[in-house]
């Protein structure tokens, strides 16, 4: 089967070194496009970027000539790794174009037809698609999106347990690495022996808002709110890359320690079932030593996607309390949105630009 | 007046050094014995000593001889920094000696005559030190604690809401320095880009149980708890010194925003009152940033002593929440311990000993 | 005797916070004005200012109105923390206005008739003076430079050695603090547990020749430099505040370890004689342990302002090695800028603006 | 082809681990015996053993039981991770057992018949076993070294020079990762926001003997040291895996910057020439950037085996100076290890025990 051309957007940032270097040899999509600000347009990728990566840039990446944003990319997919402020309008258009859109920004995530997507958590919300296609006179242009970096350990391990007892309130600290800021991000005089009790004015907003999207109803209109009370307390970590989250849960049907064991260790998404490239086997992983889930022990299960959960006990205020961590640049940001595509392809949702490389070739 | 004299055993760990460093040139207090193990006695101190705090070791401690643990100290007050398992016994015949004890461990906390005492927030539980003498046969000696160093910045914030509004409920996560671990205490290789999201089986307990008896309400022979349900989660960061928590509260009278911060700037406690020599003035600094308290840059406020707190603001599952911020090894253990003497020292409670000091010349 | 009335230039920055602070309540100065860009003009300095150093910023600094730069402030000395492009026409135009400059930029450290000064090493290199305001036009004004940050421990530990054994050749490896980047300078992702083998194209440069220019002999007209080949290689490391370099030196005349012991141990230079108010007592910290000196122990001391040498033994290739430290934003930026103008105080070269001062009250 | 039994001694440990990890699933090797002291064995490996890797344990040795040290192991050849001062007795008994022993422990790297390899170095070292094995009456068994973790990027870097150029002089700073002191190793008191001057009374020393060994000459007998001075300084500095090291050389036939950098990249040695499995492909990978290497981005290069160098210049006092980096506890430790028995294993060195193996089936 033809891959799909994808490309893209902001290539030369922190988050769109990462979705140059996980859609490298991707198995369903095809990168030709690297574009990004006038200023980088025409060099090399090389040349253009400043890699912060650990794992040396791919070859094939390096010789690539950065090309300046415009509606004429040689391609069909885009992911967007623009910030939120030119997120908006540049992502619009792009969908507007004809161009499956995937956005790692926060420009239209809380948008009512714009699905905000975890495959394992709500790959049914990908049926507001024909309204926003509908409402927005996209034809085969679209826009998905996902959450926040911090979002998602939360979200990850809350989900098998709100379908089954109905989570009522969450309360989270957040300990948020510094890759999660991009590059340059947070000066090293903030953070070495420190700790930030602050990370952004809309950061506990997301937190509150985005989970509530994700975990709601869609009838494939607009999404219901699930309606949980979420109160996050969000710092900032001499910490790479990873965030942790210390989290404090009420549920409607009081589950027990075994019960909240027994839905994480027997969930089975669709994206797993589906066995996806960028799907980690299992999801969640369930750690029992009393000192993880940590950072750098743990950041990289299931190459980055997986989010790792331990530390179940009572919780003396609320029902119980738990840890979660998961890779934020990875699973909460590129890695994320590479899966909402790869969902949408196995679903044949993506079909139409298949049959169009194809006609191209 | 005269001085009364001073010793500190278990002088040459962490917390030992500590206590040494802030009783040198004391106005109310004479250091005169350093005392640790056999292994360290005869030894002078600079020898004895893995020095391990910023300022340098003062000239007079580093000539002194380090003497064995023994009940014929020359000297009336005790400051122990001996590790919870062997503070348990000691202290108990320090005080059976005539000695009285000053107590940075957790051994004797929780017992029903001993005083865990902040003396901002609960001085009058001193009126326990009788019952003490009574039951245990003490003549002259008695013990009095202070509290875990992860409990002081929560409970020093909430002692001054505790009292108008009621607090009933308190969620807090921690972020520990590792200097609270001692000395060698975390492994660099535990810390370095990285969060342990545990710090000991012992102190979310304690972090549930301490408060509650600091805000209870004694009547001379036992403490009322005061039944807040506290949850703690606590991680140890990679910073060197200085305890943050965040904290969500709910209580019974709901104060506004504004009544708790009239209630923060207001307070004015009895050390404060005393002008007692570490009472930092004021015991409370609210920062307006929305960054802060911030470890490096707060933890040495009223030198060491004053509790930060900053970010407050409504909590969507509980009433408020906010962060705090103390020192762990000066306020948080050491220092807390002096203050604790100085409170008596100042209401005429250490009088016998002065007395005898003075005979004794 | 009258103070004199001094102000900060680029007074909003990372060094001119330090100015700022280390000038409040000096015993010979009044800081009178804060000058900075257009940006922060009209603004207090509490408003203009994101002020990163650990103690709090003064109470009477944080209500002072930051002034625009022009050549008419209220002030007859400033101190420059400009960047080193503008400093270079600026400090040039305040000379020739009749202020006394004292610069910490790098713009005109190596020109021929512009001492680059610590006082303890080469207080006579203020001879250049005369020459520097005959040859530029100034009537009163003049140019005084304090070296690079890296410099100093380097220069401070070989100045008293150089004089009796002639310093020949020297290697260094510097590991050199965040703070000496400013603010926001270093991004975190490039530091967390890593080190940069890099700090910039001029450092090593630098490093070269700012010591042969403060070693050597001025007649009065220019510095002939001393002479010694000099190789560094300098890195940027995980530390907020130090300058840590170890330093292998060959020597004309080879001296004992005890030769140079006892070179260190007895040196007074000028400023410890004149007691001035900066002057480290003593100025080199000669520590015995074998892991000393370390940046978060050592740097402070002497407040800041003095150099700790530690480790001296033989060297396989040259004749001896040792570690040497300094604060880099006290002793390495403002806090010698300050003690090179104290200098020319005590000595009376700064008589003509007392008088001015005076006349004009 | 058999494969030959092997076992780690000390397998708990730090290094331990480490060999545990890589000799799993070798194509040479079967790793049958985890050994340690009595106090884990009987227990499984995962019970044993803190695990500090960041990869998790590999399932299979999870359930491995750990056995005590002893002479009758099911192996025949062993990897010690000893430490120094058991090593000594151990090896030289597990050797005159008939074992072959591969040690990362410094008690016999000096011995005069003992082997001091890198192979890509010195391969024709081996060379001195027969001497070894009469001398000492070993049978079949034998002892060969690796070298300190810090002598090897210096070490990789020279090679290729001083078989062409004749290294006469080196001046090196090592900044050392964490790790290379093991666990519990460096108290995080002592490296967050700091710097240690002092790695251990032995370091220095390793540093300027091992290299002149290795780049020494065997005659079959003994090696004649190369004769090279070597100074160095050692720190630890806040970074878990990677060391750092500064070097600057001076040879005897002075080559260019192109010369040197023609050596490197030209430089094929044996392992790479027998496409041995842990033989990182190149050797020493050059960056031209000029601020590589670094240890974050730079260590895992080759899977950690790779020595990489930057920052090739002049020196003002020696010759050249260059950066210098390889991971510590891979190639610097157990990687090392692995590759000297990888070498005699492809040159037929092993096949002793491979037939032993092949009978015993």
């Amino acid at each position: 089967m033809s891959k799909i051309k994808v490309g893209v957007l902001g290539a030369t940032g922190a988050v769109g070194q990462r979705f140059a270097q996980l859609l490298t040899d991707h198995p369903y999509f095809d990168l030709t496009v690297l574009a990004a600000s006038e200023r980088s347009a025409g060099k090399t990728y090389r040349e253009a970027t400043n890699w912060i990566l650990t794992q040396p840039m791919p070859d094939h990446l390096a010789t690539m000539t950065v090309q300046e944003m415009a509606l004429d990319l040689d391609c069909d997919l885009v992911f967007s790794a623009l910030p939120t402020n030119s997120a908006r309008e540049w992502e619009t258009q792009y969908a507007a174009a004809g161009y499956g859109v995937f956005s790692n920004a926060g420009a239209h995530r809380m948008d009512s037809d714009v699905p905000l997507l975890i495959p394992e958590v709500n790959p049914e919300h990908l049926d507001l698609l024909p309204t926003q296609q509908a409402a927005q006179g996209f034809k085969r242009g679209f826009i998905v999106t996902n959450p926040n970096c911090t979002s998602i350990p939360m979200t990850m391990a809350l989900a098998p347990l709100h379908s089954q007892f109905g989570v009522e309130a969450v309360i989270a600290t957040s300990m948020q690495a510094v890759s999660g800021a991009g590059y340059p991000g947070v000066p090293s005089l903030d953070i070495i022996d420190n700790i930030l009790p602050f990370v952004a004015e809309s950061e506990e907003v997301k937190m509150g808002q985005e989970p509530n999207k994700m975990l709601g109803f869609s009838n494939g209109q607009e999404v219901e709110m699930a309606g949980i009370r979420i109160s996050a307390h969000c710092n900032r970590v001499p910490v790479s890359d990873g965030h942790l989250v210390t989290v404090s849960v009420s549920f409607k049907n009081k589950p027990s320690l075994g019960d909240i064991l027994e839905a994480w260790q027997t969930w089975e998404p669709l994206p797993q079932q589906l066995n996806l490239p960028f799907a980690p086997q299992p999801p969640l992983v369930i750690r029992a030593e009393n000192n993880r889930p940590q950072p750098r022990l743990d950041r990289d299960a299931g190459r980055g996607m997986a989010t790792t959960v331990g530390r179940l006990r009572p919780c003396d205020v609320m029902d119980v309390r738990f840890v979660a961590l998961a890779h934020n640049t990875v699973r909460g940001a590129a890695g994320g949105s590479v899966l909402n595509a790869e969902l949408m392809y196995a679903q044949g949702q993506l079909d139409v630009f298949r049959q169009k490389t194809a006609a191209s070739v």
